[in-house]
């Protein structure tokens, strides 16, 4: 009988820091050995000339999440995850949403009961909250942390969901109590809304109005706020979806202080620009998100940014609409306003792909650093280091098996998600997987699912890498 | 008969750029010659050794502004410009409160009528609105404009004054249409709520709870989040009594971006510190003011940006309470919590004597810089020069004769004001105003009133220099 | 007979602070009067609809100097002053140049004597130090301070005058020692001499790589040098003719760490490119001045630089050569390379008009600021205020009276130097001076020379208003 | 026969970004093996409860490097790689000093035989440049680099070191040629002389005139310098030994602008300061070092910028001097001034336990930072990565196992160094080395040497990791 369930010969393995050629020993669903020439595996898996790398995990994930207008997520946890793994993750984190007026903890259970034996790779939760009630913040929040949900993301703009700055620093104000780790979406709601007035009363409704209505002042300014309550309260802060470089400036401004501020930014950010809201009328709503794509100058203070260490993490921020869909991106009412479309794009397939060939392939980035900001640092920050994030002793054989060379061409066909289009349509890759296992098993296979819904685990998180011990 | 009403000899006139030993020449209230031996005058007075310099104007001032709390000010028009004129001023700019739910233009003809027949010298008002109705913001606005009020203020702070960000931006919006300034009060409502609620739960509940309850991060938020509107909205944004270095930074950083964005600070916030809050236990509400002071590196920051011209004025905020009164410092709950202590301190008639003395005494500003500071950028700012502001051909003889070397110790008694107490008690100044001419007629000689109520008149007030024709 | 020698009647006149119609009386060559209607002069003249503000001083002017390649200035103390007198000036300092070897004091006799009775408006002398031997610092430098000249300046590069690091710290050790302004023109010899090796080697010899060889950042850290050495030996530091942003960066960086650092800068960084160096092939030499010209981004942020005040003074650096000459920028060598061509371009006529219609009528600045920085800080920061600079009773009557709607296209053809081409052909400006007056007496009218050589004389400077008294 | 030579069981295997327990197999002086339980070997460590980390590398030593003032280092290859093993290291990178009028190749083979046949453990050189003629930059430089010499310091300051600024630039196009990487000793030689001569005839000449004659003004000066140079000539450049909060302030901007600036600090940035020069009137010389000890707000300066990843490395800037000797602190002169007390202190063995109970135990930085600062960004910041500086497959087995709990005092009786003292007395620590391995052999134990001279091998180095291919 084989010492090992599955070996991975031969490839050069790649963690936030080394990178080696050796075997890999898989027993169990975890790695067991990392060695020059190891012993048998039951399964052998040839890795000459492919990078053995971390399964990414996707911190920064929309799955199945309730809305209040009528429209509807296009992925749910089957189909999110399914995606993701195609996309060489071997994790999400979605979002679990109390819708106000809702119980914190049903809220929770309720996503739970979504996920539970739908999803392909593993899976973790954030709690949001938009009802911050005395129940949900002294009595449900400490049970939820308990219970493995260790961050708490809340918004600072979107109706029904903006908290206002007492509910802000109250928000805080428990998360230290826990020791959760606070995620903050940074736009101030109140200027959004006047714009949007504003554009309206002059006609310029189409989806161009969505970047325009919101430009990057409303996001630095909610990013200066947010960092401020963090300071008062005493509480690391992540700030999420980073689009440019004024709020780059905050982040680094606040580092500079000494105060324990982090952010992430994510593939649109790199690629896309404002001017793909209005470049085809009708189709600019396909890339309706907040914060919008700014222009090229952005994209390039982000690359610099990534590149020298200023954000933590890379997501997807994955929020599908489907485009020719009345309860996607046609909502009733989007082709009067920009303001009834739909908030989001997809993502969770290509964040891996587009991060490694214009970063790593096109030399941004290293090897190094595109672990790190896919897979190493979101285990640590999200509670979940060392069991997810790394090749290493005892670690979840969490990998994905990359092909450098690959060249891929994105296109809505070959993507596994539900939803209709991609907003890279087009974009030509040099890199991609071609083998992702979680847990030791085979989940996807060049670009195609090979798993099945329900292996995937809910994974209980532990308390952040960026929250001190008090 | 004298050729002029009256004449200043050889005094060294001082104005904003230029200093030179010259006689004033009077005439219908105006001044109608400078010269080096210039004719005759009714009234001659000697200024040999002594400065003749415009008088001082303090375009931030509350007089008889209403409260909510049942606390009432000391001052009103008559004390106020009274103890304004003996310290050496010749115009004050007081504010005109909109209560909430009140009629903006009400609120205005209220003030105009609690001033009239009153002043003792000179007199504008602002208008503060705390409640932007479409009637305060359409209708009223552009009729109070049209009645020589161009400037309009607005609290991020205070209950029942404080505007959301929604409403400040209206607010901008409309002072932007009809040419007004727009000044502000940047302080964290909320957080400041907050950080109350949590000292009064820890028990620190005493004056010094004042300070702690709004640290400067409360101020540089707000000053930041103001400043981001105004950059939204296009307008230049005037910030009233910045207290420190973190506030200065914000206002630097923009000016530096290209922001139209001017400021101010007061004497308090270079004399006194938080610790003047508790170092007497019972007395400590005698400093309680918004921003309170801070410590003795924010002073220095603030006198660092005096001198390289950051701020476009300096202001008393007089804004005095009786402190042994129940209507004053002593109010009902003051005991119990700092957060019912009426906030404000006296400071109209100190303010010039404590710069000339700290500034221009002790070097670290320049006599032009002092008449800059203190009245020639108010006039230019709030619309009123060439009348007033200056010494210049034309310009109304609003004169304050200074003896730089005269030694004053202030104290209580010696004040004009009807408050019981001064902040300052007890230093000593070099230089001090020893004739005051409002129109060419005397009203404070040595440092006692020599006019009488009722001579002061309204100035209708036109654009601000900073605010672009458009 | 006339109570006035000259009344100047109904004009606006505008200080560094204030606008106010009047008339000026003059007598003995001085300003006696400002008054709504004063008495007669012996000469009246009407400035109805004009603006009559302090005439130009123009602190940076080369006339008339020694060069070591045997080039030749067009201009000499004649010729310069006339064209300067038209431009609208009252007055230059150019520089007496110390050559390396010669006796300091006998340089400054020199100038002196090229000087005298050559000068059509008054002028005054800064001191270049070369060599700066124990006899030009300990003995020398004394003297010539006590004889009037109160400012020196370094090179940081040239061949021949560029000095060392141990030079500039003892420089800086002498002149804090008798009280002297120190000035410095910031480039980095070393590295430009590199530079420029590195661009013949590459056959990049044309006019073009004047610029190509000294990028701003030779400039940049030339700046941060010698701010850093004005640092360690506690003394103020008069940065000269800076072209952009990178250097500005470093003057505010200091300004705002409480160092004593002032800068100017010239038409030539607000209006040329270094584009014009190689648009014109053949002519890209009349262009050819260090620091070379940028780009636009430059030119904005040096426009933004002035209106918020960054600079104290605006200044022409006239250093002019004629095209067409071989002792001019045809000089032996300069087809080959751009290294032999003379540096500098003329400027002292059309710096007052430049600024005035880029500047003022287009709105970037005020009258006022125009004032300042032309006039009255000149004469504050050089040791000749009240003096000189403004117009104020007792001040010498240097007037000129401007008409702001007066259009000029600028042509060599108009000009007075001794020049053969301006930089700024074809520029149609608004606003030009119309009559000129020194000391009461006109020396230029409608642009043309209107008073003779030998008016003008040596005016004795006292202590710079940048400089302590220690 | 055992399967692997070494087996060190079930420590806390640390990378820079990975922590595990695990068991570690070494063959042939390189891991081979990790795993959960791995097979025998012929030598068994057990590391329950022990960290094993990769051994220290001290990427700045001075051994045995000529002088030119008649002082004598205190440690040859020998005892300066002894003493660095017992403190955790298992290699040096020396510096291989030209003096000036020498050879660059001869001076490189003359270190080579210094150290052939001494080491404890495995060095490399890094060359140090202080004739950079043609020879030496055309000739000798690439040859030494095809050697394994691939990185290139050049001094700022040191009678007979100091480049000029033509020389910095000429070395950095020829390490640019070569694709060496460029290190700077940034201080400004010229200021640091006219500061000594003034503290000279200010009679302020002991020890702690030292530091007086070195403000960190000269530093911060001499990196703009660097940086600018490097930005010219487009080569990364690594500033050495950085002393505090202005330089970092410098480094960071240049990071900002997107420039490949990069940095180390040492032991006595971090626990020393100028105060230690003259507490102790006559040990002062013992702290004698360049640059030198700031205060306590640079030490903060330096933790946080360590802490926010601004550092790349940490080293010891070993440059040990005898106390008592007069070929040491005691070298003529010494006594009259301290321009003469040889620059330089011990450190190489207190490095590594200074920061670990500082850093790591003290909660400063992460056990994952201190692998990185210490020893992986070394090795691929210098070109030896992956033979060197982590624990992966393949690596060369340089281990430290070290036992976090345990408390040392530092005293120079427990040091191993040549030296007479240690600017550390006293110091107490929490953490220390008790095995060291270089390739798989035992060097060091509980720190004391257990090997022997001659063992360490030179490493011939590739091209550093900042170095671009071009």
């Amino acid at each position: 009988m084989a010492f090992f369930d599955t070996v991975i010969r031969n490839g050069t393995v790649v963690t936030a820091s080394d990178t080696m050629v050796c075997d890999v020993g898989i027993k169990n669903g975890r790695i067991v050995a990392l060695g020059e020439h190891i012993e048998e595996g039951s399964t052998e898996i040839d890795a000459t000339d492919l990078l053995v790398l971390p399964g990414g995990i996707d911190s920064h994930v929309h799955l199945e999440q309730p809305t209040s207008d009528g429209s509807v997520m296009a992925d749910d946890f089957e189909s999110g995850t399914r995606s993701a793994a195609c996309g060489g993750n071997t994790m999400v984190i979605p979002f679990s949403l109390q819708e106000r007026g809702e119980s914190l903890l049903n809220s929770v259970q309720e996503h739970h009961d979504r996920a539970s034996g739908k999803c392909h790779i593993d899976y973790a939760l954030h709690a949001i909250i938009t009802d911050p009630s005395e129940q949900a913040l002294v009595k449900d929040l400490p049970e939820i942390v308990k219970g493995g949900i260790t961050s708490v993301k809340i918004f600072m703009t979107y109706e029904n969901m903006a908290l206002n700055d007492a509910e802000i620093f109250r928000v805080m104000e428990a998360t230290r109590h826990v020791g959760a780790l606070t995620m903050v979406h940074a736009e101030n709601f109140d200027a959004i809304r006047q714009m949007t007035e504003r554009l309206e009363r002059a006609g310029h409704t189409g989806p161009r109005g969505h970047a325009d209505s919101r430009p990057i002042v409303v996001e630095r300014e909610a990013t200066h706020r947010a960092i401020s309550f963090a300071e008062l309260v005493d509480v690391p802060l992540f700030v999420v979806h980073v689009s440019g470089g004024d709020v780059i400036e905050q982040i680094e401004w606040a580092k500079r202080r000494g105060l324990p501020i982090y952010a992430e930014t994510c593939p649109q950010y790199l690629t896309l620009t404002a001017d793909d809201l209005d470049s085809m009328p009708t189709e600019g709503a396909k890339y309706v998100c907040s914060p919008p794509p700014r222009d090229v100058a952005n994209q390039e203070a982000c690359w610099d940014a990534l590149a020298r260490g200023v954000f933590s993490t890379f997501t997807s921020d994955h929020c599908p609409f489907v485009y020719a869909s009345d309860t996607g991106k046609q909502i009733k009412g989007a082709q009067e306003s920009f303001k009834y479309v739909p908030n989001g794009i997809p993502g969770v397939e290509t964040r891996l792909p587009i991060l490694f060939s214009k970063g790593v392939s096109e030399g941004r980035i290293t090897l190094n650093d595109f672990v790190a900001l896919t897979a190493t640092n979101h285990a640590k920050i999200y509670g979940m280091y060392p069991q997810k994030g790394s090749i290493a002793i005892g670690s979840d054989a969490d990998i994905a098996i990359w092909d450098p060379k690959k060249r891929v061409t994105l296109t809505q066909d070959i993507l596994n998600h539900n939803c209709d289009y991609t907003p890279y349509e087009g974009m030509t890759l040099t890199g991609y997987p071609v083998v992702v296992m979680v847990r030791g098993r085979v989940v996807a296979k060049d670009g195609k699912p090979a798993g099945e819904p329900g292996y995937g685990e809910f994974v209980s998180r532990g308390r952040s890498s960026l929250v001190p011990d008090r």
